[in-house]
C-alpha cells in the first residue's frame, strides 16, 4: 500500500453559455488550473484527521471510534447500477451527530465534514489492501477562492475521492507522457488514473459534491477529474476533445451574489419577454458551439492566432448578451474596462452580478501588459490570478518532495 | 388660392430594430416632434425665393427664367403607375447648371436647391389654379439638427411638396378634431389633408427625398407625413395603428458617425458568427413587435404605468444587443448613464456609433429630474430636447399669426 499519496484536481470555469444552460442551451466548461491539493498518509498514531486549514478546520477521530460508533450505525446504499447513493436521511443525521455538526447546518466547510466521513466509511470498508478502516492524515491547501463559483469543493471532492481510492487499492494512477495544457505538472510526465479509473474517481466526487451542495449539476467535477473542457446540455456531460491549455487572467470581484436570485431574475425576463429572451439565449447557445470549433481549430493547427482573435470577439458578444439578460454589474463592467486598457478582452463567469471573470491572454501578451491589468484590478479591490484553462485534471504527484508547483503548507 | 402658407412637418426617429432592419427585420419608427417649418406667400416682387436661414442659403428667381430656361429643358417623366418619377442625368445636369451648383456636390443643403426645383416646375406646371408657374416665397425654419439622422431633409421635402400642392391647388387642408399626441398644435382644432392628399404628398415628399439621399428607405418622409409611428419590414411600410403620444427627452451626441461603415461592421460580425448575431438580429425583430404590442396596450388603457414600465425594459434590452452587435459608443454609453442616475431609460437611435440616443419620459417624470438630467448631458457636451414621439404628422398652421407655436423667424 502506498502510505504517502499527494494528489492534485483543478477547478473550473464556466467559458460560455452560463444562464442559457438553464433554458437547455448548450454550455462549455473548462478546467481552472487554480488546483486543490490533498496530500494524504497513513498516520502513525492511529488516528483519522482531516485537516482543512484553508477553511479553519482540523478534526481527528480514533480508527476504533469510526468503526464502532459510525460505520455500524450508517446506511450505505446503492443504487439499481450498483453506484452508490448519497447518504440516507438517518445516516445524514447520524454522520452530523458523530462529527457534532448541528443538524441544520449548511455551511460548506461543515458539511465538507460529513462529505469526508461519508466518503471515508464507504470507501475505506471497500478496501482491497487491508480490512478494517485505514487510519490516514488527510491535508488539504487550495488555490481557489471558496465560494467563488470556481468548484472548489468538487476539486476537494475528487481528490478525496482519488486518494482514498488509491489508498485503499481501488485505483491506482500510472505514468502517462506529459499532456498539453498543464503548465505545473512536474516536467516529462503526469502520473494518472486510467480511464475507468477516473470515472470512478468522478463517481465517488459526485457524491461528495451531492452532500456538500444538494444537487450539484456534475459539471464541476467532471472537469475537475477529467480536465480539459467538456459540453454540458440538458444534464448530459459530453467531453470537449480538443481543448486546448489557454492562459488567462482569473478575476474574483469578491462582489457577492446569489446564483438564486440571479437565475429567478432572468427567468422573470423570460416569461416576460419571451420574443426577444429565446433569441437572445439561442445566441448564447450559438456563441458556446462556436467556441468548441475555435477550440478545436486552435488545438489541431500550430497556427492559433485567428482563433484567440474570434475567442476575443466571442468574448466582447459574451458579455454583452448576459448583460442584455441582466446578469452584468458594475465591478464587471470595471473588469472589463480595467482589462481592456490593455487592449484585453473580458467576461464573466458563473452566475454573474458580480463573482468572477475571466480575460483572454494570448501566449504572446507581454508580461508587462498582464501586470498592468493585475495592477489596476488589484487597487479595484479585486483579486487576480495568472493562469490556465483546459489544464489537465486530477493528477498523482508522484515526487512530491521536489516537486515544486505544490504550495509549501501542503507538507507540513 | 391661398396665399399665404405655414405648413409643418415632423421629423423622425427609430424606436427599434435598426440595423436588424437591414437584414429584413422589423422596424418600428416614430414622428419626433421636433418639426420643420415653412411659410410659403404669393410674392409681390413676382420672383421664386427659396430662404432655409438655417443652412446659410438663400436662393432667387424670376418666375420668368424659370419658365423660360428650366422647365422646356426638363424631362418630367412618369412611371407606369403615373407616379412622378426622379429626375433623369440629363434633367439633373440641367438643374445643377440652372442653380449655378457643381456637378459633384453632394451636399443636402445644396440638394436641397435642386429637390426644390425640380419639385416646384413639376408640380407648379400641373397647377389647376392658375396657368404658368407661380411667383413664392419660401422660408424654412427647422428645429431638427441636420445629418443627425432624425429626418431633418425628409421633414422639409414634405413640408415643400405640402406647400407646393396647396398653392396649385393639388391638395387642400380641412379642420380635424385636435389629434392625440399634439402637444404643439394649436388648440382646439388641426387643419389637415384627406389621407389621399396625404398620399400625394408623401409621394411627392420621396420624390425630393431620393433626389437629396440617393436610394432612400421612404421610412422618413411617410412618418413626417403621417405622423404616429410606422412599422417596416422588406421594403414594406404600414402604419402602426395604435400609437400613443409618448414624451422622450431626445439627445445628440454631436459625435459624427458613418452609417455605411456601422452598417458594414455588423455584416462583418454577422457573416462571422451568424449562430449567435442570427438570433441577436431575431431578438431585435421580436423586440420590435412587442414594442408595438405595448404602444397598442397605452393607446387603448388609460392604465399606462405597466406600459412605460415594459418600455423602459424593452429599451434597455436593445441598448444593450446593439452594444453586442458592436454599434454602441462611449458617448452613448454615457447618455444611458447620465439618465440613469434619474432612473431613465435610453437608448441609441440610428445607426449608433455616436449620432443621438432617447430617454424614455413618463407623463409624470417630475420636471427636476428632467432638468437635472439635461443638465448633466449638456455639461458632457450633448444637446437635448424634451419633445415627443408619435406626434401629428405634416399639418397646416391655419392662423399663423397667433400660433406660438411657431419660431418667431418663420414670418420674418
Amino acid at each position: 500500500m502506498t502510505t504517502d499519496i499527494v494528489v492534485s484536481a483543478p477547478g473550473k470555469v464556466i467559458l460560455h453559455g452560463e444562464h442559457s444552460v438553464v433554458y437547455g442551451k448548450v454550455a462549455v466548461a473548462s478546467s481552472l488550473n487554480l488546483r486543490c491539493f490533498v496530500h494524504a498518509a497513513i498516520s502513525k498514531d492511529g488516528d483519522v484527521t482531516l485537516d482543512l486549514p484553508d477553511v479553519n478546520i482540523c478534526r481527528k477521530w480514533s480508527v476504533a471510534s469510526l468503526e464502532n460508533n459510525l460505520l455500524p450505525r450508517l446506511e450505505l446504499c446503492h443504487d439499481s447500477h450498483g453506484h452508490p447513493s448519497p447518504p440516507t436521511e438517518k445516516s445524514l443525521h447520524r454522520l452530523k451527530q458523530f462529527a457534532e455538526i448541528d443538524t441544520e447546518e449548511s455551511e460548506s466547510r461543515h458539511l465538507a465534514i460529513i462529505s469526508f466521513l461519508y466518503l471515508y466509511c464507504y470507501i475505506g470498508q471497500r478496501s482491497k489492501e487491508q480490512s478494517g478502516l485505514p487510519p490516514i492524515h488527510v491535508r488539504m491547501i487550495s488555490q481557489l477562492p471558496v465560494g467563488a463559483g470556481l468548484g472548489s469543493s468538487a476539486a476537494f471532492s475528487v481528490c478525496l475521492a482519488a486518494v482514498l481510492l488509491q489508498l485503499t487499492g481501488q485505483a491506482t494512477p500510472s505514468v502517462h507522457p506529459e499532456e498539453q495544457g498543464d503548465s505545473n505538472s512536474a516536467k516529462g510526465a503526469v502520473w494518472k488514473w486510467s480511464l475507468d479509473d477516473l470515472l470512478l474517481i468522478n463517481k465517488w466526487a459526485f457524491l461528495g459534491e451531492k452532500i456538500i451542495h444538494g444537487h450539484p449539476s456534475g459539471i464541476d467535477n467532471s472537469v475537475s477529474t477529467l480536465g480539459g473542457a467538456i459540453r454540458f446540455q440538458n444534464k448530459q456531460i459530453t467531453t470537449v476533445e480538443k481543448m486546448p491549455s489557454i492562459k488567462i487572467l482569473l478575476t474574483n470581484t469578491n462582489v457577492p451574489r446569489s446564483t438564486k436570485t440571479l437565475v429567478a431574475y432572468v427567468k422573470n425576463k423570460h416569461d416576460k419577454f419571451p420574443e426577444v429572451m429565446g433569441p437572445v439565449l439561442q445566441a448564447m447557445e450559438g456563441l458556446a458551439e462556436r467556441s468548441i470549433k475555435v477550440y478545436g481549430h486552435m488545438f489541431d493547427r500550430p497556427d492559433k492566432w485567428q482563433g484567440y482573435s474570434q475567442l476575443e470577439e466571442l468574448i466582447d458578444i459574451n458579455q454583452q448578451l448576459l448583460n442584455t439578460i441582466g446578469v452584468g454589474h458594475s465591478s464587471l463592467d470595471r473588469v472589463v474596462k480595467l482589462t481592456a486598457r490593455q487592449a484585453l478582452h473580458s467576461k464573466l463567469t458563473g452566475a454573474g452580478g458580480g463573482g468572477c471573470a475571466y480575460t483572454l491572454l494570448r501566449p504572446d501578451t507581454p508580461d508587462e501588459k498582464i501586470q498592468a491589468a493585475c495592477k489596476d484590478l488589484e487597487e479595484a479591490g479585486f483579486d487576480c490570478w495568472v493562469t490556465n484553462v483546459g489544464a489537465v485534471g486530477v493528477y498523482y504527484h508522484s515526487n512530491p518532495d521536489s516537486d515544486a508547483s505544490l504550495p509549501e503548507r501542503l507538507l507540513e
